[in-house]
């Protein structure tokens, strides 16, 4: 055999090398052993290979070989203006160099190999579809390997193959990237929808917001029509003291543009952009260099039965400050940040009718609650009184939030049955004759047909705490009204009630007797709770009161 | 130069042809390519090539080469026991045949090629990590080819090549369609969230989840714990007049499984699952092949303020049937379905959260109304009428659902002010003095007074309805009370409701009046439009009243 004959079996193997090497979907580890075959291939001491990096215009060292010392170069960024790598991407040709270091273009700085004495070096530019890639540089290799032009011919082909598997690398992983980040987004839009608590949601999304695109800020902004302002509710990376509750007019800086546009702005240098509004970072401190900016558009929603739609509207705006690592905001960073704009503008929309409907119901309860007193100028602020002492009786007892919720409503009703007891016998100044009284002692009973009546009984909202209602007359001995039920019989929030309901009743002012003193009251209390009420539910009062929770009728403003 | 010399850069330049090949990232066009190549390579006449398709244990024809008429068996599917090409993948070696007619393995009905007498062909197995994945056959080869070792390397580099590539082209097209398959979930959660109609979103949750699985049919099931059932809600797929409400035992079924144990199941052949509940099949006539099915669970919602939180739980379960073309779920699909029945479970449980919380105002607001009118046995049910006819008339004015449901709840309390009328007054059988005559006038401020001393004036959700309490008692003329605003200066809503007042009063039977029929009372309207009323109104209720919408007290069950 020839010696070309020899070559073409090594070729061969080595080519078969090469796509064994090209089957690792690993891209570092990819790299790392086509620099090790190709200074195998050319009898090189050494070898560098850097990708360039788009984003930034500048070649990143991914390899280095031949000196344990020079692995702190992996990873560095240099321009691409820059040594004999610089020189090679922008010409778009290989380069052979005789004497390294007299080479005009040779950049000690960036390119030493320590421990390494560098004579010869190989340059070549990784070229895809006519653009340099990445860089390949080979060093102290033999003068006559780039003389041989088989040698020549397997080292580009050997290039070619690295640079199609840098591409498909390339495009693997920003396609893995981007599915993370998808679902991340899906992530971050389950959990969004979790809460209905606005300051809660607009903190998450801000959190998720700088997770999402890795930024060192972002904020949000809301609309307030009345004020013709925006208003800065939350913001993060900013010194959160100042920021809190900043305004500023409609219209103004970029924010305001989005706002009232409805268009997205990216804005990578604000120092170019007269809109921006620099009053903000001269209260905070902030730097803000660069700016993404996205309308926050709740979309129609439809209430479903009866209740109509909303319409779609712009409510306000989310801004992004400052990629991490200098980066420009790109295509994909609008994208993911529009699409959880919209969806945090839903939420917001949602928490906010939630909000406004639960306002009204417990508004209306307000009004009805107010009516019932009002039918005995006696007993004004009574039933929300009794409410407010039911809650702190309940928190004192560790009971949940929701239960507190239903307590709240329940207690506030308490007395409602009274607006079916005639007002003769509920104005009566003097005692009540037997008849009277049996009729008044029915005002509970009447109190749960108020409820059914008005389907308010079959409520999950409301769960039990119609036994409010039912039971804050019994006794826990069995003597009270209507039903005459006794301990357990009795449920929590009846008895609950009726403590806060005889509290109230002893420390403001009735017709048939003047109000006594907090301390006294406490005394009745405990001696009540031998056989009528809850001891617990006594002890709680007690323990609220020494808190603040409990102020009586005169001593309210 | 010797042949083996020529052979040499013949070699270089094929691989050389071959890399740029497979710079493409289209795997069908770079197939293509690398069988020409091949062909031409091997001057074979015609070639083929397979790839396993692993979910079907099928090999599929990628590419035919040699013969225009064979290009329809591009795309089929053969089982991995048929032909010389499933021979060779069980086999996982090379075979040359010197005569295809003749070999045992040779299945004419998939394999030939028309046009095309066969005699000899070289079948190679594409091996990745020591497993066949594809199946390249060339025909008509030069005997000679395969008894050089040359060329037989040279195939093999191409092959080697051909398998890395059609891997990383397979990783890549994956990690694409997952991508797209996160963002089509993101667009569809996006979309869940912008309805709080149960029925509507329940249909888009399944619409949605055969648009995102690819499968012939879903359904949703709730559970009814009252009934202890779980009912189906909504089916696609199904015939659907048979499947709206079926119910079956909690419990039972797969779907009874999931919701108990919060699991997800799949069943890629639910003949082989004895959970597999045949009925709801019998019934429909759907034949269920395989499920998957996962719990729809409801986190945790915050409900922000003092209204505490809902508990995560379990609220049913939904089921994805028969994936298109017979495909398995595999455990994509199972994550994707798991995302979005969990946002599904979340959307249910808002929307259940506002119906909920707006079913408690409306029916409070109905208390309220039925208390009012319950201070005047003569009024009963007045409120409650009223609103209907405000709302009909509305609606024949073309009024958006918005704007009816604030219709529909203002009207109801346009008498709410009545409640600080003393009933002395109110309840007055004979002719009031002037005195009384003016207290009676103050009920429209009065209920406006009620709205605001209740903060229930400045709520969005309300807008400006409160006009409805204000101004129903005003006329066009100027000659109304209590402010005598003349024509556009009173709302529409103050137009509507008095209209829908005036047609109420003479109609059912007052202390002062005995009720009178429809038609006169339409004749009325006709008169006081001319000075009182807004005419457009008068037209609008008699539309209504004509569509049957209009029901007198006395024309009530």
């Amino acid at each position: 055999m020839t010696v070309r004959e020899t070559r073409f079996h090594m070729y061969v193997e080595i080519i078969s090398r090469a796509n064994q090497i090209a089957a690792s979907t690993e891209l570092d580890d990819l790299l790392d052993k086509m620099l090790d075959l190709l200074i195998e291939v050319t009898s090189a001491e050494a070898g560098t290979l850097y990708l360039y990096d788009e984003a930034h215009h500048e070649l990143v060292f991914k390899v280095v070989k031949g000196s344990e010392d020079s692995q702190r170069l992996v990873g560095q960024h240099i321009g691409i203006e820059r040594g004999v790598a610089g020189h090679v991407f922008t010409l778009g040709k290989p380069l052979f160099i005789n004497d390294v270091a007299t080479n005009p273009h040779w950049d000690r700085s960036i390119g030493e190999l320590a421990g390494l004495s560098l004579h010869t070096m190989y340059c070549m530019p990784l070229m895809l579809r006519g653009h340099a890639v990445g860089i390949v540089q080979l060093f102290n290799l033999p003068t006559e390997t780039c003389d041989d032009s088989d040698e020549i011919a397997l080292i580009e082909l050997l290039c070619s193959r690295l640079v199609t598997e840098v591409e498909k690398a390339r495009l693997l992983s920003e396609a893995q990237r981007r599915e993370r980040r998808q679902q991340a987004l899906v992530e971050i839009i389950s959990r969004l929808t979790t809460t209905l608590d606005r300051d809660e949601l607009l903190d998450r999304i801000m959190n998720f917001a700088c997770e999402l695109l890795g930024v060192e800020a972002s904020s949000i902004w809301l609309r307030d029509d009345k004020a013709g302002e925006l208003v800065l509710h939350r913001a993060t990376g900013y010194r959160p003291e100042q920021m809190i509750a900043q305004r500023m007019p409609q219209g103004h800086g970029i924010i305001g543009h989005v706002v009232a546009t409805g268009e997205t702005v990216t804005v990578n240098d604000v120092l170019q952009d007269t809109r921006f509004y620099r009053n903000i970072d001269e209260k905070s401190g902030f730097v803000t260099r660069s700016i993404l900016c996205v309308p926050l558009r709740a979309p129609r929603i439809e209430l479903g039965g009866l209740r109509g739609a909303v319409e779609s509207r712009i409510i306000g705006g989310a801004q992004a400050l400052n990629p991490h690592d200098g980066r420009e905001f790109d295509a994909e960073d609008i994208d993911l940040f529009q699409s959880l704009a919209g969806q945090a503008a839903t939420v917001i929309r949602l928490a906010q009718l939630y909000g406004d409907v639960e306002t009204l119901s417990t508004r209306i309860i307000d009004a009805i609650t107010g009516a019932i007193d009002l039918k005995d100028p006696y007993t004004r602020g009574h039933s929300q009184r009794v409410s407010e002492f039911s809650v702190a009786i309940a928190q004192e007892l560790g009971l949940d939030n929701a239960t507190l919720y239903r307590i709240r409503l329940a207690s506030k009703l308490h007395d409602v049955g009274k607006i079916r007891v005639p007002d003769r016998i509920l104005k009566k100044r003097k005692s009540l004759s037997e008849a009277e009284f049996n009729e008044m002692r029915r005002h509970p009973t009447y109190g749960v047909e108020f409820l059914q009546e008005n389907g308010l009984l079959d409520l999950d909202l409301l769960g039990d705490s119609w036994r409010a209602l039912a039971e804050h007359h019994e006794r826990i001995d069995g003597r009270g009204y209507p039903k005459g039920l006794r301990g357990d019989e009795i449920s929590l929030i009846g008895r609950i009630v009726a403590v806060a309901d005889i509290f109230d009743a002893i420390t403001s002012h009735r017709p048939y007797h003047p109000a006594r003193p907090v301390k006294e009251a406490m005394g009745i209390l405990h001696r009540l709770a031998e056989n009528e009420i809850d001891p617990r539910c006594v002890e709680a009062i007690e323990r609220a009161r020494e808190k603040g929770l409990i102020l009586a009728q005169d001593e309210r403003v």
